[in-house]
């Protein structure tokens, strides 16, 4: 096979093929991926719950970063939309734009981390589709990847759910992925030996789908634990009362944040969930996170209140304020 | 609302919570889309059948071309290829890759075109996701698209139903598509009225799913229809036998081709089907199409032959010529 990409491997002629056959089919076998057919047909059982879907594109730079990659980031943003829904996915449909010049063997090390992230999830892969555009035109690679997964018919969860007086909880650190891709960046002179927090949050999850007072799950990824917030503020009409003691935050994402500028609130991470719970169930739902392999940090961080729709930190000196809408990019291409 | 994409239409704030709500949500209107969750629930009702799921990826340049755009084409290329499956397409999600410094009357323009044919061809957008890539790391958009769709129990097709003796159909003239972006490019000083022959092909593939000889369906998209006919020759390991005269190809694509040097049956169809049909059958598969909207230059091109697997033209002067699989790519990015 050839070194690097050309835009011959996009014309749907013999090279396409053959890096069809020979690197993606290789990388992300599932048993029954058939490369052949325009539309593969999948077993779902929903039985007498739902089938749901979602969707996101993937842009992150570096493509390698460390604790992931762009490959193992496009299965489990897209797994852990459908886990916070409250599913557990099953299917996941992949789609590539090469830029001409990439590397093939690069583009071996983000397949290889994709299908050992989708086994990991037991999603199956089930269809793909491959473009490539003129150097230029892209950054290395692009994936967008859909996902399919069943939510059983007794989960009910949503932001209507969500009420005055329910905690919010947090499943560990906030900020580890954006701040590790900006230090891969290595944008500002600086490293360090943060990993990102990426990671498949099933587990998280399933570990609460049956409490009774589970209302509501997001994973903070683009905009941070404070956009959900805000989304949550805005999306029940209540106010979201955070403590800033209570929010995790590492050392070393405080210092790079502090040095640089940024607040860690606002960072993506890639494997955190955050809850919304009444608060009679709030004990029993850290207890589960905790016994979690990623839930091991996981806090209590605030309430639900009755003040108006907006989201107010108590800080650590004992003042307030107000953790306001993302304006500006803080760091773009995260993910 | 600004004039022009910015990176800030991407970071998960308050921009591009404008961006998805007042212009993706307004355009790609389907009843019950809700720009707020994870992941959306889909009614799809199966039954017997199975469900089906196909992926495909959109870097076509120019974005807007006479016929079509690459708005309507994101819907199209997924719902025929889910349509030439034999299935009927249901829900459609929607990656979208923007670059920074769009216009955003342009991106409108594509997401109207997008929402018409969906709406068209009876399809829901259930969800999706926008990112915004930096200027000169994208070329204006790129979209992908998945679609999920039905199939009904009683449909069987595929390569391994083609035997030796079956005829092959094409639904109408090859190349137009090919051919109207390339002049819509302009690259080579050329103008012409040409039309890409950008369509659904649901009328066409419902209309013969009933026959029992239908053995086979798919669109000649990247490769064209040398491409497919390649395709069935490996998939069979039988021969495919076309005949120059009777493969419908329009006097202005037979002209551009024959001044620029291109094959036109190598050039992409976006509203054609190829079918492979039980000789018994053809007859009525042929009148069947003819009584289409976009069916009536449907010819019978070719039969199924006991030679060696490849693909032999049987020329206008009486020659043959064998139809060898792509290599260099005539014409990227037509799709």
């Amino acid at each position: 096979m050839d070194k690097y990409i050309s835009l011959a491997h996009g014309n749907g002629g013999r090279l396409m093929r053959e890096l069809i056959d020979e690197l993606f089919a290789r990388c992300l076998a599932s048993p029954g991926l058939d490369t052949q057919v325009d539309a593969a047909a999948v077993q779902i059982a929903a039985g007498d719950g739902e089938l749901l879907v979602s969707t996101d594109g993937f842009t992150v730079q570096p493509l390698e970063y460390p604790g992931g990659n762009i490959g193992s980031l496009a299965v489990h943003g897209t797994v852990n939309d459908l886990a916070v829904a409250g599913a557990i996915p099953a299917v996941l449909t992949v789609n590539t734009f090469l830029e001409e010049g990439l590397e093939i063997a690069t583009l071996e090390r983000l397949l290889v981390s994709m299908g050992e992230a989708a086994r990991a999830a037991s999603v199956r892969i089930a269809a793909g589709d491959t473009k490539v555009v003129r150097r230029g035109e892209g950054s290395g690679v692009y994936f967008a990847t859909t996902g399919l997964g069943t939510r059983d018919a007794g989960v009910d969860l949503g932001m209507q759910r969500i009420a005055i007086g329910d905690e919010v909880l947090v499943s560990g650190p906030v900020g580890d992925h954006g701040t590790a891709v900006m230090l891969a960046r290595q944008a500002f002179g600086l490293r360090g030996e943060l990993e990102s927090d990426e990671a498949c949050v099933l587990p998280l999850t399933r570990a609460l789908l049956d409490l009774p007072g589970l209302r509501f799950m997001r994973d903070p990824t683009r905009g941070g634990l404070a956009t959900v917030a805000h989304e949550i503020a805005m999306g029940t009409g209540h106010g979201v009362r955070l403590r800033e003691t209570d929010v995790p935050v590492r050392d070393e994402v405080a210092s790079v944040c502090k040095l640089l500028g940024y607040d860690p609130y606002y960072l993506a991470c890639e494997g955190r969930v955050l809850a919304v719970v009444a608060a009679a169930d709030a004990e029993e739902a850290l207890a589960r996170w905790q016994a979690t392999p990623t839930g091991s940090g996981a806090q209590h961080i605030g309430t639900i209140s009755d003040a108006a729709p907006r989201v107010i930190l108590e800080t650590m000196i004992g003042g307030e304020r107000y953790l306001e809408e993302l304006e500006d990019d803080p760091l773009p291409r995260i993910c």
